[in-house]
């Protein structure tokens, strides 16, 4: 089952520019491999750190087969990949993660029912199409809730909260009238995600679980390890292991959850990302081997890298203008700064991230 | 005096493509660097992790030039560089570290005077041209010894041992017949290193003491941090940035010495190479500010980064066909896998390293 490993020397082929591609360029070389970057934009920051590049739409499929012809493996840098995309690519070489971990994560609907088929606990949801569905929904699922889009959702993005029932048709309209899903609030304590790597002979492999906080819809701080009981921690591991596995995952796997206390503590999976993820960036610095090495060796072949955290870590991103302190957090002491290249720093735009570590708790 | 940092976008410029140019190109990247790598090989390892590459040779004054004008400093991966090259691309950009440190560093005669000036202690020595000379200097400086050329040694390349007074004719003929150095030979309970980084405003930092392994006159093994004293680790560290403040050096120098135990404790310094160094590639791993960073910064004017570490280091070089072993290397804990991206292992070259860690001691 398991192909035998790509060698050193080898080259995997990247969809995607941005700093995910460009964090995965930099683990591969580290391996010995090479990388060509697949973006449809014409300067992209991973750009900089691959030994080939090719400019191109996701939808030229010409182009796309020549770019899988060139390359030993293709992976993905982003969840919003078309599928057809992916299956270009696949016709040619190799493509991992599979196809259908995308599917599965590109729509909050197939998401919520396939989560809910591992017996897994999600929000409260419902599949909303029209003004009619939404009414139905709302009678059953109480406001304050969510209205978000089925597909091209994240950082907050293609989603809105409504306060009550007679809000319904302009939230509707506020989404741009497409496929949704209703979805309850979760009342919780915290919000956790576990990164998992699966190999391609079904190794799992799994960093500890890491606390998040959200501004604006946006990932603002990660700390690792999340302060969350043993027992959590494990139950938060198995749910993530679990899902890779129903997945048959090849690669990294993001699953964020809400962590709800009280007499009976609960994990409630948010969402699932099937790639490299923000709130994995701390195993950079406090990992020996990252989640990019360990993505880029799953999908790869090889045998997965050692996920221990020597040290404890708080990730923060620099959003936007944060980006200009750069000289201030590079002169602080247990800091390591993380910046992506980006040159226009646009309000809400992922510019960099930094890293203070601290003794192993 | 310092210049203002380099902002994030900028692009450094690396003379030479080898492992160390690749390290330096990725650490760059990091830190929202760009970087452009000047070679005389067709084929390098840092190519694949460069934004920009150009192909030429050392002397070429009119390419070189034309490179400088393309970046915002330039920085060098080995330190026998010509000096013609340096002040090619000192015409048109900032070049760090100063042409002075590789001046001494690339001449044994001049680098041991200038160690001496400083009352730094280094192995009995006499300048060499003839087989007077040689005769001369073996009659003071016993045998056994060795004789050294004055230029272009490194990896144990350029030197023989003697034996007899008999030997010189035929040690001068081996040696090429080049000017030379005879050098006494130390008796050593073990090898340290330190790598130091001097920064623009003259601002030092120093990684601890490491020791070092030589096999067949190449670095075999580096330990972080050495077995030795917290008196003869300060002094280690007090000789290293003595020398790096009398160079006026910008960047990571590391300086090589050998200990001597006993009644009297001494460091007797062997050489320094004026450029990120193998037996700092612990540093990668252990520290939350590699040394590769730290170069980066140094001849950026950013401020310089935490040298702390984290955990105690083992790190072992890769050598011709021990790459082979890079299957086994990565299924180990505990263990990081670096590989340089060379295609043709040939005896002696160094294809990677791996980095085992401790907790620190």
């Amino acid at each position: 089952m398991p192909e035998s490993p790509l060698p050193p020397g080898s080259t995997i082929g990247i969809l995607g520019g941005g700093q995910l591609g460009r964090m995965l360029a930099v683990a591969a070389s580290q391996l010995g491999l090479r990388s060509h970057i697949y973006s449809d934009e014409a300067a992209t920051p991973a750009f900089d750190v691959a030994a080939a590049r090719t400019v191109g739409s996701y939808a030229d499929m010409d182009a796309l087969t020549r770019f899988a012809g060139t390359v030993d493996v293709v992976t993905c840098e982003f969840e919003n990949v078309p599928a057809e995309t992916l299956e270009a690519a696949a016709r040619v070489v190799p493509v991992f993660p599979p196809v259908r971990s995308f599917a599965v994560a590109q729509d909050r609907l197939i998401e919520k029912d396939f989560l809910t088929s591992l017996g897994v606990q999600v929000a409260p949801y419902a599949p909303v199409d029209t003004l009619e569905d939404l009414r139905a929904a709302l009678a059953r699922i109480k406001p304050p809730v969510l209205l978000k889009t089925r597909r091209f959702g994240y950082d907050g993005k293609g989603q809105i909260s409504i306060r009550a029932a007679d809000d319904a048709a302009a939230a509707l309209e506020a989404i741009g009238q497409v496929p949704a899903l209703l979805e309850g609030l979760v009342r919780f304590e915290r919000e956790v995600s576990v990164i998992v790597v699966r190999g391609q002979d079904g190794e799992l492999q799994f960093y500890d679980a890491v606390e998040n906080v959200h501004e604006n819809g946006i990932l603002a701080i990660s700390r690792a390890p999340a302060r969350i009981s043993l027992s959590a921690g494990v139950a938060a591991k198995t749910i993530a292991g679990k899902i890779a596995e129903a997945l048959s995952h090849v690669g990294v796997l993001c699953v964020e959850m809400f962590e709800r206390t009280g007499e009976r503590p609960e994990l409630i999976v948010n969402e699932i990302a099937p790639r490299v993820h923000n709130s994995g960036h701390w195993t950079l610095d406090a990992c020996l081997v990252s989640q990019f090495e360990n993505h880029v060796r799953a999908i790869c072949g090889w045998p997965l890298g050692d996920t221990a955290r020597h040290s404890d870590a708080l990730m923060t991103n620099l959003i936007g203008a944060d980006a200009e302190k750069w000289r201030a957090l590079a002169s602080e002491a247990g800091t390591s700064v993380h910046l992506y290249g980006k040159t226009e720093a646009r309000p809400g735009r992922k510019m960099g991230h930094v890293t203070r570590l601290f003794p192993k708790s």
